[in-house]
């Protein structure tokens, strides 16, 4: 197309040019990521996906959207963009992985306020690379070029994924009964909650930079703030064949940590009593905590506090499962706490 | 949770008492929507959905992510908040459905800097409404705080469609052949593209204001710019019904104009040639383009300029599909144009 004296497109601030660039870096990166059910190429109007349906006899899809919040502002502080793509994959992995599905396919969405074809091939980069480890193919996305949005070399980022699982082997919390042990898997760090109030302690009250390296943090701000959420694919679906049948609930320690995330499966009264000795935060807890001056309520209504997902399940199960974590190498992985009757909340003791 | 005087998610401009009363708007509205497909309840960590297989030989899942770009602008300038739900549905449901497919489920993202639960509950209104009317249930979503992200009262929006269809009704392009017609079916205005382009030129280069109703346009500037965009489902699944087998393919006319989309779905070898007397473009498309001093290769590659959905046909099947359109409520259909030989692109005469 020629450019001539009257307003186009690139002079409203959208470069259609720069964007076919971005879909071209995309789609070979996606192709990476390809399982045998993907029927399309990158740039069709739909992805086209065939699911394997053979042993399932009530195909159940299983599906999650999710950001990855305002952990954003770290990486474009830090000026590194590949690993929250990461964050975005498995977060929505884990989301679905609870429920007892495995994923299928991925979409993203990433807007921006000026496509640098560089920033978006970083971003993909790490999606790719999640979705791979996952076993999930990037199946299609969408990426925005929305000026007067975002500010310079900013963005936001969405994803989407759909999985399956057979409707009798769905992990919903039903089977939940007092005195069931509450298992506590390892998070990585802040995984993608809590950003807000963390750069707020870190980067407003105390004032470090993100190559800081401040007492009490195990590595640099940039680095610790960094660090992926971790999919629990790999380690979850070796649990669930070889514990097959006593996992009665799962929950992704998100947003509101313990203390939202775990009512989210729990039947009509029950409740679950946490025992806040049974593990060590990692440091990046600690520090947010006594930086920030917060109550012990807070901090777990906020943070992971160190435990990214919970399993509930049959007390004759709990030594298998521990066992089967150790054999995997998750040997963090603890009881934390139990199931009580009460009232659907969680306490801390 | 008490709140003290430490640092708190709060302070942190993370309000989690706000975000629990969006999502109980949410809920309500999410709930409307479900179809019998749908398992789970709003707040589970993934979606659940049992597709109804029956009559299906060999299931193909077909899934689109897609924004409403800065048309949302628009609606921030015009304070109107529910028909950019819409656009957001209707624009991923058009994307699966040029390739055969019928909406399953649905989920949204939506970004804030501040949560503002009449402003979220208007567009997820829009959302859920639009789902609604595709029988596409809202499966769930993700409401996003993010503070420093957008300015007050802004947000962002995404959307992500799952639909069906059968693998050998798939519609792909392949059966293409030089002499099928090319027929267009109307939009209703800009749909959801161009609008950095369409807003530079109303209100930096007019200086027109939300209530303007300048000559030339067939209505106030906020009302013909927010006219929603399209769902082509009812007419299309209608048309595929009864001219079953000669829907070669369709192309759903998004960012990049006819010139880009149409290439999307057409084998090597072929080319399409637009007749662009064949229809005349509503108003606002003739105002941008006079006002934005754009040639017609600009005004192409930007906006739908009228045509929002494109069929190619056999050649015996256009009589058909005319008349079916007519019948079907939809008079402006109309042979646009004609295959060719040639190299892929979009020549216009």
């Amino acid at each position: 197309m020629t450019i001539r004296a009257g307003l186009d497109y690139r002079s409203a601030g959208v470069d259609i040019d720069a964007g076919a660039e971005a879909v071209r870096r995309i789609r070979d990166l996606a192709r990476g990521t390809f399982t045998p059910g993907v029927l399309s190429e990158i740039g069709s109007f739909g992805g086209l996906f065939q699911p394997d349906l053979t042993g399932l006899t009530d195909p159940v899809l299983v599906s999650s959207a999710d950001g990855v919040g305002t952990k954003l502002k770290v990486a474009f502080l830090a000026g590194r963009h590949d690993t929250v793509g990461c964050d975005l994959v498995n977060h929505c992995v884990n989301d679905i992985l609870v429920q007892g599905a495995t994923p299928l396919f991925f979409l993203d969405y990433l807007a921006t306020g000026r496509l640098s074809p560089d920033v978006i091939e970083a971003v993909v980069r790490g999606i790719a690379a999640a979705c791979t480890e996952n076993r999930c193919a990037l199946l299609g996305g969408e990426t925005a070029e929305m000026p007067g949005f975002y500010a310079d070399g900013e963005y936001d980022l969405a994803g989407f994924v759909v999985g399956i699982a057979d409707r009798d082997r769905l992990i919903d919390g039903r089977g939940i009964r007092p005195g069931d042990p509450v298992i506590g898997l390892p998070s990585t760090g802040l995984h993608t909650n809590g950003y807000s109030l963390a750069r707020r302690i870190v980067f407003d009250t105390l004032g470090l930079a993100v190559d800081s390296a401040p007492e009490g943090l195990d590595g640099r701000v940039g680095e610790v703030l960094l660090r992926p959420h971790r999919s629990y694919l790999p380690l979850v679906s070796l649990l669930l064949t070889e514990g097959a049948g006593g996992v009665r609930a799962m929950a992704h320690i998100t947003g509101g940590g313990l203390t939202d995330n775990l009512p989210r499966v729990l039947p009509p009264g029950i409740a679950v009593e946490i025992d806040t000795r049974a593990w060590t935060p990692p440091p990046v807890f600690t520090f947010l905590q006594r930086h920030g001056g917060l109550t012990d309520a807070e901090a777990f209504r906020t943070f992971n506090m160190g435990i990214g997902l919970v399993i509930i399940c049959a007390p004759d199960r709990r030594g298998t499962l521990l066992a089967a974590c150790r054999r995997h190498g998750e040997p963090g992985a603890a009881v934390i706490g139990r199931v009580t009757t009460g009232d659907g909340t969680v306490r801390y003791g």
